[in-house]
Parts: C-alpha cells; structure tokens; sequence
C-alpha cells in the first residue's frame, strides 16, 4: 500500500515478477477490497502462487516511526513484517515510510544476537560498475565498533548478492592519509586492518562513482552515507536537467537531440536509477527490502528481485552465523 | 609553485588576470629563478603591478601539514600568508596542499577572536544558479555552537560576494523533519532559530544540486561536506564519462556526437567545475583562497577573481565587525 503510488505500482511490478520467476510466492499485503479488485485476474492466472493478506491500516508517508507504531498495528507494513517473523514469508518488500518500516522491523523482528544497529545497504553504480554502501542512514553517530559490525554484516551481502569471495571495504573518508578523519572513522579503521576482512583503506566520496581503485563495500556512518546518496541523487537530477535543456533550446539543438536519441537513450538507461532501487535492512532477524517512495513499476521490480536474491542466498543465515562465529572468537580470547 | 602543475598554471592565469581588472597588483611568490624566467615579458608589461617574492622553498602536495609549518618556514605558502598577516597583500591564493595551507594560515595569521574554528567555503553549481556552502573539510566532529559560528560567518560572504540582503541558510541533515539527524544538527537548530539569521531549516543533500526550495548557503560540519562534495564530484566525473562512452560506441554515435557537438559543448559548459574553482578559509584574521590542486589556468583564474571580490567587499573586516557584535551582545545579556 505504500510509496507515493500505492498498488497501482506494487501490483504491476509483483506480476511481472510473478512471470519471469516460477519459483517466486508473493502475499499481497492490505486493502483487500482494493487488492482484490486489482488482483482478480492474477489470482487465476498465477493461482496458489499469490495471495492476498488484509491489512486494514495504511502508515502515511510523513508519518512519526512511533506514532505508526503505537497506532497502527494493523497497518500492511506492520502485517507484511508480521509474516517475516512468523516464518510465513521470507522477506517484506515495501515502498512505505522508511523512519516506520525500520522501527517496526526493528520491533518486531528483533537484531541478531551480537549486532548492537541494524543498518540499510543498497548498491550504486560506479565506473568499474557498481557499488555497495551501507550504511545510508539508519544510524547517526556511529561508533567504530558499529562501523565495524556494518562492514562485517555487508561484506556478507557482498558475498552473496555478488558471488564474490572476498569484497573489497573502503572507509568513507575526508582524506586517504592515515592522520585524516574523526575519531570514530580512525578508531574504525584499526578495527577493520585487524579483522581479516579484505579491507583496502579509507575511500573518499568520489570513490562511491569513479574512484581510481575498485572498491565493492563502503563503510560510513548513517548519517554521512545518507547525504552522501542524496548528494549523488541531486548531482544527477542538476546534471540531466540541464543536459535536457541544452537540447530544449531551439528548433536546431532539438534536431540535434533527435538524432542523438538512439545514443542519449542508452545513456540514460546506464545510470538509471530505478536499476539500482532497493536497499536492504540487516542486522534484524529478517529481511525487509525498501523500495524508493517514488518507485515506479520497474524500479519496484528490481526491489522485488533483490529480496528473491537474498532469500535465495541465506544472507540473513549468513550474516548470523558469522555474528556467531565472530563471539564465539571473542569469548575465546 | 603549489598545485599539481605549479606556476605552469599559476602564472599565466595570473596574467591574465592582470589583464582584465587595472585594479589588481600581484606578488608572485616562489623560486626567483623560475618565475623571473617565467616572468621576463610580463615584468615589463605590468611594470608596478607584478613583483616577485622569493622563497626558497616548496610544500609537496602530500606533506603532513605539521611537517610543513616546521621544517618549511621559507615555503611559497608560508611566505605568502607572512604578506597577508604583515599587511603587504590583501588575500593568498593557493592550490598547494589543503591541509599545509590551512595549518600555516591558522599559525600565522590566527583567529579572528570569539571564533573557534576555521571553515573553508566555496560554491557549487545548482538548478537555481549556484549554492555556497560550508564547511567543506576544516573541522572534523563541530559542535553545535560551530555550525552556528559557521552559518555567521557563512552568511558575511554570500551577502558579499552575492550582493544580498539576507541570505537563505540551510542546515545540512538527512531528513527535513524536526526529529531528524544528530545530536549536533538538532541542537545548531535551536541555535540558528533564534539567531535572527534568515535560518530556512533542514535542507537534504540533494538539495545542494537540486533542490525544491532555492538556499544560497548550506551549512555542514566538515566532514559531511567534503563528503557531499567529494560525492558530488565522483557522480558529475561518471556521468560525464558514460555520456562520452554512449557517443564513442561506433561510427554512427560518432556521427551523433559530431551533430550534437554544439549542444553538448553548451551543456559540458554549463557544468564547467573550473566557473566553481576557490574555496575560501574563514574565521582567520586575512584572506586565503584555495584553489583546486588539479585546477588549470582557467580555473586558476576563478580562484583569483574570487580574492578580488571578496577583497573589495571587505569579507573579512565584515565577518570581524559582525562576530564582534555578536560577542558585545552575548557580554550584555
């Protein structure tokens, strides 16, 4: 029911799922005179594959994590979360309130043992293709113990989303010499060059794009990855607005613009966005993907396919069992 | 002799600069022999407004900063802001080593009294023209109360260098809600709302590029603005490559490219990071401008022309006068 298009993208992006994979199950979570008017044809067609689950309470897009909390324990985020935890669905996909969606995750679902912040993991894309960050901004403050817990927890996502065996961790940073940085990043870094992770050093914001070094997972602070991803977002939205304007001028620049679309064209789609949509929370005994609010139908469709993915590959059995292992180690010493 | 090409670039921005404002006098300041080389024509040409500086040494681009101030006393850097703190130039302009520039600054030239720390500003492109922005890597960790100091001091240079009245001010967060961001941020709210400065609230950082309300300073502690910035630089550097890469595919994007060269030149321009180039550092008791390491001659240019109208806007004695008064006022309640 959530984003700012409600079913009428979530639905049409769960069909197409439905089609390209056969061993997807999706439960279609709220309204159920809605769903079910929407939902008629697919529940023949895509029959004992999809299902729909009432939810009678909707979270507003602007609404306080705590009120929704509190007042709406029927809402579909709250249901659809409700599932994960009792082992009826495997993962929760939502384009809802993300402040709500993290409390109630938080909430209901519970961290892994060991894992002090959960924290939201998405890919970007960059020159040598794309990159993982995490955290974009479940926390603020971070310490170097949570930096280093979120490095622990992504390289897994890496790992498995990938297939890579050992991803390469940056650190965001103000500057790549040792003496740069806060406290928190420093003490972080000692952390990380100690771990047994392949940590390669501290990376700074251009690195997220078009560092000069490949990088596959970088560490930041909530609140820092989170501007730093709005930056980005801003950077491409000036930069194509004004790229559409040079070809707006006049009736030559628009000729111009005709020819080049086939090329304009797949430029565009390089770095489309809605390629890149859906970050994970992890650290909680399950998984919820959240989708941008302003998903459209494809970009809900790559959400929906991260969740097959980590679902696919155990991510939240993995990152468990290292917890576990990485205590266990520490009890040991 | 700073930057990464040294008085290749320096020089002839600098002529050129002499050129086009009869108001500017220039100190050169480096190895005599190298710039009395360099110089000969110009020497005779701008007879009375070019003179040379000896000193004998050169800060490398990656010296740690407390290296430089002890071991390199006689530094083009060092004997340059020695000219500004002695009265002999109004402003130093750079693209040495950040971190060297900014120690020696703050040695030599020292605080103006009530602030705390130095900020280093600068602009950035955005749809609605440009926004200035603070701090940009001085500080690490600021306290409220510094992103308070910052917007002050912030705003004396937009009022100057944009000629209005009451600049809008932004603090940077990663949301627009009250219950938003960290402990710091929230509490530089309070601060600036009863501060009398034209305080608009939290701006995203999407809006340094693209925002939906115009703010014409964002204030930020320096480590998330050098990562916003840095971040901003890395998404332009790879959109600007991929848009080269989808016209290079084969002969017929060639073809595309050649068509729409126009358009494209307008456009590449219309981003151009050289019509951005020179940060400033503020809070000290004389003008330092920083100009990008990379900057060529062009960009080099800005940086100067930025120190000429920050110099006949009296930035400095204005921020001095208004911190002043600030400081008068605090003393009286």
């Amino acid at each position: 029911m959530g984003g700012d298009f409600g079913p009428q993208v979530t639905v049409p992006a769960s069909l197409a799922c439905l089609r390209k994979n056969p061993d997807l199950n999706l439960i279609m979570v709220g309204d159920e005179a809605v769903l079910g008017n929407l939902l008629s044809q697919a529940l023949v067609e895509f029959k004992g594959r999809i299902s729909i689950q009432h939810a009678s309470q909707v979270v507003e897009m602007d609404e306080a994590p705590q009120k929704a909390l509190k007042n709406k324990k029927d809402s579909s985020m709250r249901v659809a979360i409700n599932l994960v935890q009792e082992g009826k669905a495997d993962a929760c996909v939502s384009a809802g309130n993300t402040g709500a969606l993290m409390a109630t995750a938080r909430f209901v679902l519970k961290m892994i043992p060991g894992i002090e912040r959960p924290a939201i993991i998405s890919t970007l894309p960059s020159t040598f293709g794309h990159t993982h960050m995490l955290d974009l901004g479940a926390n603020v403050d971070s310490s170097a113990e949570h930096l280093y817990q979120f490095a622990v927890m992504g390289e897994e996502v890496v790992k498995a989303v990938e297939k890579i065996e050992r991803p390469r961790i940056g650190l965001l940073n103000i500057g790549e010499e040792d003496m740069k940085g806060n406290e928190q990043v420093k003490a972080a870094a000692k952390l990380l060059e100690n771990s047994g992770l392949n940590y390669i050093g501290y990376v700074e914001g251009n690195s997220i794009n078009a560092g000069s070094v490949k990088v596959d997972l970088i560490v930041a602070d909530g609140f820092v990855g989170n501007v730093a991803l709005k930056s980005i977002e801003g950077a491409a939205k000036m930069i194509g607005g004004k790229l559409k304007d040079s070809f707006s001028q006049n009736w030559l620049t628009k000729l111009a613009g005709l020819i080049a679309y086939p090329v304009l064209k797949r430029f565009k789609d390089s770095i489309d966005p809605r390629l890149y949509n859906g970050a994970s929370f992890i650290g909680l005994r399950g998984l919820v993907i959240k989708s941008h609010g302003g998903a459209d139908a494809l970009a809900f469709e790559t959400a929906i396919h991260l969740a097959e993915v980590e679902v696919a590959q155990g991510v939240i059995r993995k990152i468990s069992e290292k917890l576990e292992l990485a205590l266990t180690q520490k009890v040991d010493e």
